[in-house]
Formats: structure tokens, C-alpha cells, sequence
């Protein structure tokens, strides 16, 4: 019997009927050549042979003088966690993110380790797809995606790869979780407030600076002045989900041409089709949206030092020129880059943690609904480079189903994947309507940059 | 906005992540003669059309001072309601069965109408399903059924049905829940204890005269002396659904053969189904299982006074003889109702809320888990006698997915529908592994009968 850290207590005592804490990822595969009517019934035949789970997917929940603690679970059932399904004819995307959300809903059975795999069968075009699902306190999102791509091959021809809940994942560092994954970050603030008081000064010195710069310069953004907006309404139970793949050439193309980082010219995409999508809804507010940012703080090239930090980004959406949009944003991330840079580790995580301290205390008391930091979080995570096959299916594509949070509904990551970038778009359903517009105007927004930079 | 009852605020706060409180129903539907490849697809298509529910399908949960209330959803989304879905190939029973133990088990979301009709294609044998859920808040096991049969015509050429949440169903007799629904009888807890006291000496005369016969004679039961058995477990959050038809000439021509009545014969076969199910998991106990079952108390043919209560009955699982054990229920049940019928309606339903009283409290407090008043719930429902159509497809089965409560963690309800039983067996996953064995064994149960009755 292994007790759980703080951190991942904290995402059992998050979740609430409507908040579950569980990550998923939709992994989208094309059969190989020469398969068969039943190549899906028979690979669902095979996976049901791998029904002893690794560590630590043969771990379930028990609790013990009010703390979780995990322990074998002697009589682990793999029905209950691989599921072979189908989609609706005629099996397009949409039936399939239809079905993805759906199922992103459900909370899993806390007396059963907290994972589950689906297989889905009939999806269009001789393809298929796994929906694979764990919970936020067994593994985090980074970890889930570096596990699913490592059970995948680089060779096509490379036979009898096991699933992923029948690999030995690698040592998780538990000390410090990825600041990629927003929720993880989110433990720091549990996890470093009383450990590093010492740096408490410089960063109030900063965070007091950042607003005086708010002030003086209305593109800075400070701590708690993101705007009121539909986007931070309390969420409901039901999902809606949508993914897509956009063309990495293409971003990095508007990169080069107007002089920004591919993390710049992402946000200004995600702006345009925020700032398109309220609109939309009758309901853009007046001062810009800010975005939560997980972002390399990597002052040269050299490759120490690639500490990663959260930082608050101005999207600009109060602006309706894409290349003013995109200067903003640029100029709005270096300076938070700038702050970042200029602390130590230790100092930007205490700032990072403070920045996120209402959202921290909202999301666990409700006490302070009033001080908003941000409106969305936008990640994006960096996935395999090269093309990676199953068993000689080749996968097409991945996408993240993240975790929508009272007050901050919707979710956009994004995996980096060959020469795609795979969108995963992961939100309330009542808070968001019409959400699958959102991949449209992504579309837009990157054509109007094009535009803009004379592509 | 309307109040809920005081029944049916008991249903939202008996539902726990592991014990949800909605009802089901699975019915079976053969295509009409002609329907195409796109039948499914195209009847998905028309349901979606009924973006309208009726009251009370379009009203949503409230809370106000600590109490319930319904109000209308003014964000009606019926794409989150009906959802149409399939079954991975092969598309057997099995699959089917899969699908819905899955889907049983997911909580509903509780800022929506708190109902959803799932239309599943890809069952073999050009066939399709729907399994539609409604939280007991909502609507009470026998209304859910008689309002989806409502839905349906006995013409196979009636066309343009509308689907049964677009129907406004009957008034609700919300004072007197139908006693053949175990979990509304439960209410007779918190509604009949205050205002029938003047019957408390009779039924405590009647209680007392049980339990000294009890003694006497073992093969009468009295309250609170069912054996522990791993059905009375506390449950986990996930189901497993196992449903079946069987003839209903065969139990009525064992009953007319072993002069028992139809419930009598039910009885003994799912004594028997029981039985072998526990031997086979090495726990059958040495005392009987006893079985909560809705009778009528009906004394003569004549149409008045076909009153309903909850009995409790031997289920002769320690008797190996098919014969022995039917005598025995026989025994139980006549005495059973015997006793009931010499109260009034005021005690009869006075003594099945004392009978029901450990469970009740169980289930509210967990305060007398060592008092186990019956072992298993077994409830007989009656259900349309003539075939019926659906725009012409006709309706192959209909079975009752329920239940399952902590302590109480199989529910067999059956449903009698043309010249068929169809048996609905609803479980905790956990509690009972293997459940699929019980068909068999139900049918074994009638093939013994049929033997000791030299049919």
C-alpha cells in the first residue's frame, strides 16, 4: 500500500459529479495494408489476452483515515477497463467526437484502478481509433501521452507490441510535475507554499511590478485582470469535444514571416477563433481574453536550463487586425517571459503558483469568484516526430481530452505529431454551444495570417 | 417551478457515484419488412427531429433552501439526450448487453432533464434497440414502462409515432407509488410513518406473530432473518446487465402441473438459478435466500381489492429437490399473504414499511448493516399482452434494467410481454461476477420443473 502525494489527493478531492479529473487522449490509426473485414474484432481479441496490467494500472483507491492510498486490486476485471466499440454509420469525425464526448463525461468506477481504453470500430476510410482515459491522481497528462506514444513503434513491421496498460510506465518524477499540464501546476500550490518562503519577497516585488506595468501599458497583462466572460461560467457534467489537425508547415511559415515563435503565432490562431466565436455568441468582452500558457523560460540555445514555467498571455481579442493581434500577444509573452527569466526556479514556480492562487482557491473553496487570473488555458505539448505505427497501423493522428474546471470551461491543447499539430478542444457542454465552430475559425485564423504575411 | 415530493427528493439523495437511482429499459425491435441499409441512420435522423420534449421530459433540477424543485430547461440540448449509437461487430445479445451494463452504470448529468434514449443499430439479425433512462425522480419503474409502451401501437402500419418523450405521459397517482416498484415502496418510509400510527398495534401484533411462527416452523419467514450472502454487499459503481425471454406457456404449464401460481413458479426458478449460481461461487448459504417481493392480495376473481404489497419470501435455496423448494414457496407465500390480507390497506402498508425498515436505514445511514431483512429483490411487472409495432417495426423484447443498492446488489425484475417473460437481471459488477451464468441457470431452473412435473 503506496500513499498518494498531496498533489494527486488533491485531484480525487477536485473532482465533483460535473468536474471530473480524469485525462484522455483519442488516438486515430489507418489499418495496415491487406486487414481484413475483422481486423478490429480480432485485435480486440488480442488485447484481451493482456489482462494482467503493469504498475501502476493494477493500483485501485482505498482510503485510510481520510487519505487515498493505492493498493493491488485483487480481482481486476479487463472488460471493465478495454471496451471494444462501434460508431453510428456513416462514421465520420463527427460521430467519432460525438461518441468521444459522450464518453469524456462519465466518471470512472473509484473502486477499480482509473483507467480505461476504448477501441472504436467504424470510423470511415478503413481507420480506427483508441480513446484511452486515466485519472489526473494515477498519471498526469504528459506522462499518458509520453505512455501511449512509447507503446508505439517508429517501424511499421514491428509485430506484437503490447497495449500500454501492459508496459511498465517509467518512474513518474512525483516531485515535479510537468508544467506543461496546467492541473499539474496547479498542485504547486499546494506543494511549494511552505516549502520555499524564502523567495516569497521577489516575488511580490514582481507580482507588484507587473501591476504597475498593467497600468502604465494596458497590453501587460497583470495578475486578476482577465475579463468576465462566458468561458468562466461554473461547468456542467456533459463534454463536448473537437480535434482537428492543423499543418505545422503552415504555422511555421507565418512564424518565420513575422518574426514570432510558433507558440506566438498558436495563441494568435487560438485569439482569432476565440475573438470569432464570441462574437459569435454575442458576447466578446471589451478588454482581451487571457490565456493560461505553459512556455520554455530557455534563455539561449544551448539545452540546459529549458526550465518551463506557466505565464498569463494577452490574446488579444479585443483586437480585430491579425497582425496587431499578433504583436500584442508577442510583445505580452516576452515581457512575462522577461519576468520569468529574471527569477529562479524556485521563484517562478512561488510566482507561477501565486497567479494561479485565485483560480486555486475558486476551483477548491468558491470563495473568491470575483478575482479571475485568465479565461482559457491553451497547452501545447510536444509529441513524437516521427510516424509512429501499432502493431502496422499507422496512427494519423492524437489528440488531448483535457479537463474542463469550474470557471474555466473550456480547454484547448494542442500535441505536435510528424508535421501536424493536433488540436484538442475539451469543454462544458452547456457552457459552450456550437463549440465545433471553433475549428473552423482556427482555420480562419491561420489564413488570415497567411494574408497578413503575404503567403 | 414545482416542489418535488418528499419520494422523490429520497431519490436524489440515495444516489451516491456508486448507487445512481435511474431506471431503464431495454427493448428489442426487428426492422419492418423493406427497410433498407440506412433504416437506422434515417430513424435517427427523424427522432432528432422531435427537438421538444413534453412535460415532464423538459424539466431540469433546482435547488433552493436545501429542497428540490423542477424547472424547465430553457437550454434544451437534445443532442445530449438521444444519442445514436452501435454495437461493435459481431452484434450479438452479447454485445448488446455489454453495451448497456456500460452505459447503466454512467450517472446522469443533474443540470439537464434527467432522461436519455440511446438508439443502438448493429445488432445481428436486422434488428435494432433502444435503451431509454430516466432518473426515479423523475419517473417511477412502472410508469417508465407503461409510458414507452404508450409510445408503441399493436397496428404494424400505424406510422409518424413520435418517440415517448414527445408524448405528455398520464398524471402521475404520485400519492400511492405503485408498490410492484420496490424502490418506490421504499418511500413508504418517510411518507406512511407519521400519519397512520392508530394501525402501529396491529401490524406490531402481525410482526410479532411472525417472528414466533418463525420459530416454530423454519420455513415461514419473519422479518430480519435473511442469512448474510455476498449479494449483500455494498456496491460499486459499475453494472452488469444480463436479460433473457422464456415462454410463458412453459411457467404456466408447470403451475397448473405443481398447482402453484405463475409468481409461485418465477419464484422457484430463480430459487433454483440462485442456488447454482452460489454453489458455483462457493457461498451458498445454509439458510434460505429470502426474496422482497410485490403480490397481489387480491381475494377472490372479483375485479375490486387487487391490492399490491411487498412480501417476503423463502426462497427454498437450501432445498435441493425442485419440487421440495416450490412447496416451500408456495408455503411462504400463501402464509405470507395470508397474513397480509387480514390488514387493512393502512396496515398492510404500515407492515411492509416495517419490513423494509434495516433496508431503508441501511441505505439512508448505514447505522444496521447486521440486520438483512431479504436477500434479493424479485419483481414481476405486467406488460403489454398483444405485439406491438414502432412505425412498423415490431418490438421482439422489452426488459426492465434497474437498481442495484448498497446491500442489495442484484435486482431481478421481469416484465410479462405476449406470450414471453422477459427477464431483466441488474447487478453490481463487482458483487457478482459471471452474472451471464444466471440465464442458464434460469433456464436450467425451468427444465427441472418441467421434469418433476413430468411435462
Amino acid at each position: 500500500m503506496k500513499a498518494l502525494s498531496p498533489a494527486d489527493q488533491l485531484f480525487l478531492w477536485l473532482e465533483k459529479r460535473q468536474q471530473p479529473m480524469h485525462v484522455g487522449g483519442l488516438q486515430l490509426f489507418s489499418f495496415p495494408e491487406g486487414a481484413g473485414p475483422k481486423y478490429v474484432t480480432e485485435l480486440a481479441e488480442l488485447l484481451r489476452t493482456y489482462s494482467e496490467p503493469e504498475y501502476p494500472f493494477n493500483q485501485r483507491l482505498t482510503k485510510r483515515l481520510g487519505s487515498y492510498y493505492w493498493k493491488e486490486d485483487h480481482h481486476f476485471d479487463l472488460e471493465h477497463h478495454f471496451r471494444h466499440e462501434a460508431l453510428p454509420k456513416p462514421g465520420r469525425i463527427r460521430e467519432l467526437l460525438t461518441h468521444i464526448s459522450a464518453e469524456h463525461s462519465n466518471l470512472m468506477d473509484r473502486q477499480r484502478p482509473l483507467w480505461e481504453c476504448h477501441l472504436i470500430e467504424g470510423v470511415r476510410g478503413r481507420r480506427f481509433a483508441l480513446y484511452n482515459k486515466a485519472h489526473h491522481s494515477l498519471i498526469d497528462g504528459m506522462s499518458a501521452i509520453r505512455m501511449a506514444t512509447r507503446a508505439l513503434s517508429n517501424d511499421p513491421n514491428a509485430k506484437d507490441l503490447p497495449p500500454w496498460w501492459a508496459m511498465q510506465p517509467k518512474k513518474r518524477e512525483a516531485t515535479s510535475p510537468t508544467a506543461t499540464d496546467f492541473i499539474s501546476s496547479l498542485t504547486q500550490l499546494s506543494n511549494s507554499a511552505g516549502k520555499q518562503l524564502s523567495t516569497i519577497p521577489t516575488v511580490i516585488r514582481e507580482v507588484y511590478k507587473s501591476v504597475q506595468q498593467a497600468n502604465e501599458n494596458p497590453d501587460t497583462v497583470s495578475i486578476f485582470q482577465a475579463p468576465q466572460c462566458i468561458l468562466n461560467a461554473p461547468i456542467t457534467g456533459s463534454r463536448r469535444f473537437a480535434a482537428q489537425s492543423y499543418s505545422m508547415d503552415r504555422i511555421k511559415a507565418i512564424g518565420k514571416a513575422m518574426r514570432a515563435t510558433m507558440n506566438d503565432v498558436v495563441l494568435a490562431i487560438c485569439g482569432s477563433a476565440l475573438r470569432n466565436y464570441l462574437i459569435n455568441q454575442h458576447a466578446l468582452p471589451d478588454q482581451p481574453l487571457i490565456a493560461m500558457v505553459p512556455v520554455s523560460l530557455r534563455k539561449d540555445d544551448s539545452e540546459g536550463g529549458n526550465q518551463i514555467a506557466m505565464i498569463l498571455a494577452n490574446l488579444g481579442t479585443h483586437i480585430a487586425d491579425p497582425s496587431d493581434r499578433l504583436s500584442v500577444i508577442k510583445a505580452s509573452v516576452k515581457d512575462a517571459k522577461k519576468r520569468m527569466s529574471q527569477m529562479t526556479p524556485e521563484e517562478a514556480l512561488n510566482y507561477t503558483a501565486l497567479t494561479m492562487a485565485p483560480t486555486g482557491l475558486n476551483l477548491l473553496t468558491g470563495l473568491a469568484p470575483g478575482l479571475q487570473a485568465f479565461n482559457v488555458v491553451i497547452s501545447n505539448v510536444p509529441g513524437p516526430k516521427k510516424a509512429c505505427y501499432w502493431n502496422g497501423a499507422k496512427l494519423e493522428g492524437m489528440y488531448p481530452v483535457s479537463i474542463p474546471l469550474d470557471g474555466i470551461a473550456l480547454n484547448i491543447t494542442l500535441l505536435s505529431y510528424e508535421d501536424q499539430l493536433e488540436f484538442g478542444l475539451t469543454a462544458c457542454r452547456r457552457t459552450l454551444p456550437s463549440m465545433q465552430r471553433l475549428l473552423d475559425y482556427l482555420e480562419n485564423g491561420i489564413k488570415e495570417l497567411e494574408v497578413a504575411a503575404d503567403l
